[in-house]
């Protein structure tokens, strides 16, 4: 499945180290093209990376860049995040740490 | 929506790393002009700051200013933030590192 | 409403970083003079700063000052402080990073 | 009413940042010597240091000297500290941070 | 019982002082080759590291690597870490210092 | 009431910043030998230190020795301390900062 | 009670600053050789140290070397530690600063 970066009509710029991430939605059709009811479908873990904040400001005024960037396709933990929507879609906010691991 | 940065009897100056935001308020009306139950009406997680603390202030005396500054629209935690009313309209209080993301 | 800083038989200095805070008392009479029954006032989350300490030292021995000082209008949050009585009077006892904003 | 400090048979150093405090006791008997019914005499937060460590160790073997000093007269938090018994009489102790503030 | 290092469609990587870990699954024969009963089979806490992060990032910018390797077999703690499925395979992500000890 | 320092055929090594504590007993007898039944019995927040550890040692590799030494009498918080038993008597051991006061 | 250490197929190298200990067994018999029922025997909470980490690294990347070695004889805190099985036989992993004291 090739990810498509959403067109959003708003630019989300998360806060230091926060990640906006768009969690992978889990198959509607089989390969063959049937369709899987809702309850059957697998909630998935991943997701893609949308946009990442500029890094968190320590007490010395240094910034410590992010490991994530734009378009990484990730794990995310079971539990965690704050959810918000941006033109009707859902996105999850996450800080850097909190992800579990890049998928390559 | 535009934005009209609220004209208050007194000037609020959030203590250290703390900034005033204002909620969006949802839609009362359709773009026909048609009014939207108050049920119906989308609780949203977006607002504007509308003032901010001049930072806080580490153990060598160092301030570190904030990331927002007057005017920001922002993605608001669902959870959070302290209440206040001034000139019977509610504000939020939040710390700047609570502030999920700036919507550009 | 004008704010007559209170003439105590003590003088309180509140430890460290605290600040001592008098709540501003909710109208008992409208403007027309008619008495406002207990349960209509409203509590207001304003007070004013009666005194505060010299401030908290580092573990290098260094006093950080307080950013509020005597007189000032301050934003108190909805929960924490400590009840103090002084000459049957109450006061709140709040650390100065607990305050939320001053008003000006 | 005139402070004295009570004369006891042990001495107590309390240890690192500590302080033993000793709560006024409230009114037994109205100014013109009538006996307060035990109920309703008030409880006071107020108390007198009786002996204060000699300070908190940091972690470079810096001692930081208390703020407080032997017969200062205190503002108690209305929670914490440990009450012990010496001579049958109660004392408490607070870290020295604890203490709300000085009455002079 | 030899360890063979899964083959998945996916590389992990897991984020900063992460590891990911495959749990030893219970025998399900004996060693004459008679079925287990699956609730006969005995839990185990043992596992292979499949994948280390590049270690976390001080507030100085240092990296520090972690004391694991890929192929290590480690002794994981009862509670703790994430379940991730990658490839209809189930996995544990783990922070480095969780991990309770190597097997050698 | 002398402190005899018990002798143990064990030799206990508090570990890092711990004392090991012998609680004292309280009277079992009035001054003119009669029996006190155990429920009249004080329970006493007082004990001798019977042995100290080393200090605990900062990151930086320095040992922080202990305020208290073998011998002192202290004062013990009501709560806390893990009871350990030795020749059939009991002992608690306390960290260092945990102890509320030494006894003179 | 003499110790032997016990002859293990694997060798486990406990993480970081972690210590691999086998609490002490309960006596089974008394020393004329009569069984103890299995109620009657007291729980001990003495144990020995079987292997050691290497020490826990700090931010600065230095090793801090443990306090404990093997074949140490400990106290054991009442709570805490996690239980693994080796051969099946039961050992207790603590961190170094868990353990209570050495037993000379």
């Amino acid at each position: 499945m090739a990810f498509r970066m959403p067109k959003l009509t708003k630019t989300i710029v998360p806060m230091m180290d926060r990640v906006l991430v768009q969690r992978i939605k889990p198959q509607e059709k089989t390969a063959s093209g049937i369709l899987i009811p809702e309850k059957a479908q697998e909630t998935l873990n991943e997701g893609y990376v949308i946009a990442v904040g500029k890094g968190s400001v320590t007490k010395e005024g240094k910034v410590i860049p992010l490991e994530l960037k734009e378009g990484d396709k990730v794990l995310l933990p079971p539990y965690g995040g704050s959810t918000v929507k941006v033109d009707s879609e859902e996105f999850l906010l996450f800080r850097d740490s909190e992800i579990l691991a890049k998928v390559l």
